[in-house]
């Protein structure tokens, strides 16, 4: 582990990022000029080849090669190809992983598919501190399984998992990290603690993935699903992913079955027939343009090592805790200190934290912040760096020490996702 | 409606050409030198202006402005906004459409809604020859619909829609162009005798927006879906839109309930509370650069009214269905005549089908295949030519008296969506 004790003074801190082994992974990103970006955790800046490439999709493939590129540039193929090496960010082996359609549509069909999968039993498990869609799309899930299903809820105050883990329990919808609080859940044990009697796991990897070692395939994981636009950097909204154990791909199944999920989707069968394998999962015809700035994305994390973001960002996270602390003690963190326990974002309750963040906004440093009260900050291994940290907590300190809550300028309402 | 019966040359129709209303409207697309593209009912050409707009979205918004573009690009909007303004090309007015997601999942909300929209019936009717992710979202859908449903297709040869429509029919999903013959549906008899038994209707639009009048409001129409890629140029892939009657968006339900269409997204409650109006059919987070090409196309149409489209198109090709009938008598056209009973396209059946549009692509006219013996030109009215429907015919012509299917290069399999 990399620790922050050394760097107790701006000058350490850059000094440190001259001899960071990630270093160079900051060039391959476009960095607006004076701005420290602490919201990768939201929308990950734009791969410097971005625009090039993208172009190119734009103005050679569809432009001159038009309906040629389905197959002269890949598209077809892009979900497959795309999955296979973002499976590789977790743990997965090829062949189990999809980037097609959006993160909600992804948990339908594996909630779905998990609950076709365990038939006699009848409880889903979810948190009540989930992010809100996961929880509207159990709902949704439940009400069209078949049968009648019961949520039981993971509360913040209890009960804990291991209070609801029965043998009526056919799925649990957990968050590798909190959008919140940035805490990390320990999946190797909870994974393990389901299967013992019998339960699916959906691990929704929003904000872990790119960031947290994952091991999909040595944990035993039944599905996963995730964004590929916040550490991953794929652009605004670019095509989530989701991946299905081998073991369950013969048997998995959701009722979004559309003619890219059929065996043989050119046959043009009036009966559906699922793909044998993971293609079963997908739907309907991809966003190109969009997923190519996943390509990309990858394409940028080339020759990185989970293991070396993971040893980075728990160093950023703890310098930035750290300083809060020093600077701004009695500051209420709610993100664990304890490393195996976070994720890499940090999270600050503070009841002025919209003007806060506004202020912060103002003077270059871009974190973002979620109703009631919390001001999260997102550090990316990848482009963040140990100066930036300690700019930033300087930054914070200057705002809250300001009392910046009494501008009015930083009233305007503050939406993003 | 202008007839093609002057057009008996190649210069007639040349002439023709410079005498068109719309002849303005091809300078807005890219159309590679030496192509007449005829698979613009497949993936349509990229308007001039999209390279420039999708790279601002890229660079500026995405690569600039970051996490902030979610407000001021207009981001979060982008659904909502651009389905007002697709509405106006299906007669639909504002606040009945969305352009999200793909038309395979579209397509299923519309039908899980309509199903649970008629709860005391039990039957949902579809076509033989529709295209088949219509088929199997059905499927689908009845699957998880809660209680059983039985399906009645509408076949070839029979039985016909009237001969299954009755009291049990909760909801009927029809093509209104088929995808293969081109064969236009009357959307005003069917709706009306769909809902004179109290049925519902969800009409497939992929083959008809943009080029033939719809009239969504005064027609009374349910549901409609469609996708943006064909006769509208959104680029590959680019999301699919979604119309729901207002008499229905307050009771209509489905189960891919994600925090894009709760009624406070930002809000985070912990249970799924509808919006109250058409938002209710979203789901996830957007593809926003592939959605900036919808705006793009919307743009490029800007100014021209479907009702000269429409009048354009059915000239168009009436004129290739006369030329091929000239120069190749007794070829099967499975397209009808009738100009009230087709869509923009023209099908032909022939056996060598394959190696005749290889043989085409080599010579410039671009059309596709569909197994197992179909031959499909698709005459988008903004930019084909009446002279490069002249020329096709030619061209087909010319493959077909030199019988290109003994030439062993035609055979490389072609797959396109």
């Amino acid at each position: 582990m990399m620790s922050s004790a050394s760097m107790t003074s701006r000058e350490a801190c850059v000094g440190r990022d001259l001899v960071d082994p990630l270093r160079s992974f900051r060039d391959r990103f476009v960095i607006p000029d004076g701005i420290i970006y602490l919201d990768g955790n939201s929308l990950g800046p734009m791969p410097r080849a971005a625009a090039d490439v993208l172009n190119h999709t734009i103005e050679r493939e569809w432009g001159q090669d038009l309906i040629r590129s389905w197959n002269s540039a890949g598209w077809f193929d892009m979900p497959v190809r795309l999955g296979d090496r973002l499976g590789a960010l977790i743990g997965a082996a090829p062949g189990q992983t999809l980037v097609c359609d959006t993160t909600s549509i992804n948990l339908y069909k594996a909630i779905h598919a998990a609950i076709g999968l365990r038939p006699d039993r009848n409880v889903v498990i979810a948190e009540d501190q989930s992010f809100p869609t996961d929880l509207y799309i159990i709902e949704g899930a439940m009400k069209s399984a078949g049968r009648p299903m019961k949520r039981r809820l993971i509360g913040t105050d209890g009960p804990s998992i291991e209070a609801l883990i029965d043998r009526n329990v056919a799925v649990a919808v957990l968050s590798h990290v909190n959008y919140r609080t940035g805490e990390l859940l320990d999946m190797a044990a909870i994974t393990k603690q389901l299967h013992d009697v019998g339960a699916l796991v959906v691990w929704d990897l929003c904000h872990s993935i790119g960031v947290v070692e994952i091991a999909f395939d040595d944990h035993a994981v039944d599905f996963a699903v995730g964004c590929t636009y916040k550490y991953l950097n794929g652009g605004p909204g670019s095509p989530a992913f989701i991946s299905i154990a081998k073991a369950h791909q013969a048997t998995a199944q959701h009722p979004l079955s559309g003619w890219w999920g059929h065996a043989a989707p050119f046959a043009f069968d009036r009966d559906f027939r699922p793909d044998a394998g993971i293609k079963r999962f997908l739907c309907g015809t991809q966003p190109i343009i969009s997923t190519r700035g996943v390509e990309v994305a990858l394409d940028a994390m080339e020759g990185v090592e989970v293991v070396a973001l993971r040893r980075k960002s728990l160093a950023l996270t703890e310098l930035f805790m750290a300083r809060v602390n020093a600077l701004l003690p009695g500051l209420d963190i709610v993100t664990p200190r304890e490393p195996l326990q976070r994720g890499s974002q940090v999270g600050i309750s503070f009841d002025n934290g919209y003007a806060v963040v506004q202020a912060m906004i103002e003077r270059g440093v871009i974190g973002d912040f979620r109703a009631p009260d919390l001001m999260r900050f997102g550090f990316a291994p990848l482009y963040v760096r140990f100066g930036d940290v300690w700019d930033a907590a300087e930054i914070l300190a200057e705002c809250i020490n300001a009392e910046v809550w009494r501008d009015p300028r930083y009233n305007r309402k503050l939406e993003v996702t």
